[in-house]
């Protein structure tokens, strides 16, 4: 199984203490170890960090932590291995274009009988389930919406029945994005919280480290986080119902 | 206009000797100071960095120079904006899944009438005539080989006619690769130089740093750098000629 990490924001925000907590399990808390990845937007673009090494000990975690990019929408995955080996080709986040956006997706869980799911032209490059079911609800989505649609909520009402029926195929939470809106699936464990002012203080539960979140926040600003399993122990996550989603923009919950 | 760096290599190697050259164009010793980007394969995955600051003083360069992965295709791209602002999704090198593959493409140059080009499923992102002529030779790609070709030189052959279309409407040097194979297509200005036992010193034109290959290579290692403008003043740079371009496997040119 793996660990996923979302952020939206109303302004640019940086995620490096929740990505702090994160990268801990990556190998140290947890044993999460077979790579990790981080797709930061910024405006239409995005860019995305990644390493086959385990997180809490990669060169690149450490650069990603210690240079805080600041984003509205931040999607993060750490890594155990189930299908596919531990290479580069296999590691989360994973990132398409679909309509002239950067969409990007990571899964927690595993699923059976995944090949048999139909990817058309969207054709995994590695061998994982998770890029596989993503390649397919790429391809739905396609046939769906040929040209570029305009009702946002519907199309991730849509995804949401496709992601139903792949968590008939095993454990499917998922973190999806095209850096206006953030979608989290949840089959087993997903959970969220909106910070707003005013701001008070949050402990990591994986690292020695609190932080004011008073000392770093603008009055106006507002900040969901949405992680697999809690970050904080000393603040109220919110569950989301197995089979239920979530629906973030600009920082608030939608749907 | 903007720079182009390549590398094709039969072992995994790093290119931070070249980079280094590349990088001090970033607004230093030339005026490319509107955003950089670097793709490194490994394996069938690729990573890529990039950050719209210019690259000589890109906290991002900064850590890839001093972080060296080993890669054996590396695509790398400095931009002077023409068309498009500065911002991340302009920013090359720009990737897509063709194929199961990771295509990875960088151009220097400028063109007219490229909106008319028709990109079919293939949108842009970004602003760019240069993604936009990716976008367009995906979908003639797609076009021709809807299923995965194997004679790799006859793709490369097309890719190099519709290039020949492309420079008809500007300058279209351009580095394109699926991770195995690098292309180099020159419309005004690409050089390329192959090294092999016995390794010689090479000193970079941009920043006074000399190299001694011999103490980082073993008497296999076969490497070629493609460029827009030769790196070092002591070597022998092979120039590309206006409307042909070199085609790189493992290190070797092939075609």
């Amino acid at each position: 199984m793996c660990e996923l990490l979302g952020m939206s924001a109303n302004v640019p925000t940086d995620i490096c203490f929740s990505l702090g907590g994160l990268i801990q399990r990556g190998g140290h808390t947890g044993p999460h170890k077979d790579g990790w990845g981080i797709t930061f937007y910024e405006g239409r673009g995005c860019r995305t960090f990644k390493d086959h090494q385990p997180g809490y000990n990669s060169p690149v975690a450490r650069f990603v932590q210690e240079y805080p990019i600041k984003s509205r929408v931040v999607v993060s995955h750490i890594r155990q291995a189930n299908r596919g080996n531990v290479a580069l080709e296999n590691t989360h986040p994973f990132i398409r274009e679909m309509w002239g956006r950067n969409w990007t997706y990571a899964h927690n869980g595993q699923l059976r009988g995944y090949r048999q799911l139909e990817t058309g032209q969207y054709r995994p490059v590695g061998q994982t389930d998770s890029e596989h079911a993503f390649c397919w609800i790429l391809q739905r989505l396609s046939q769906k919406y040929p040209r570029t649609p305009s009702n946002w909520p519907k199309v991730f009402r849509f995804i949401a029945s496709l992601a139903d029926e792949l968590s008939k195929k095993g454990v499917f939470n998922m973190l999806l994005s095209d850096g206006r809106f953030v979608m989290a699936y949840c089959s087993t464990n997903l959970y969220w919280i909106t910070r707003r002012a005013p701001f008070g203080k949050a402990k990591l539960l994986d690292q020695d480290i609190e932080i004011d979140f008073q000392q770093h926040t603008q009055p106006d600003d507002v900040v969901s986080v949405i992680v697999t399993q809690p970050l904080t122990g000393n603040e109220a996550w919110n569950r989301i119902e197995p089979g239920r989603y979530a629906l973030f923009h600009l920082g608030e919950r939608i749907l």
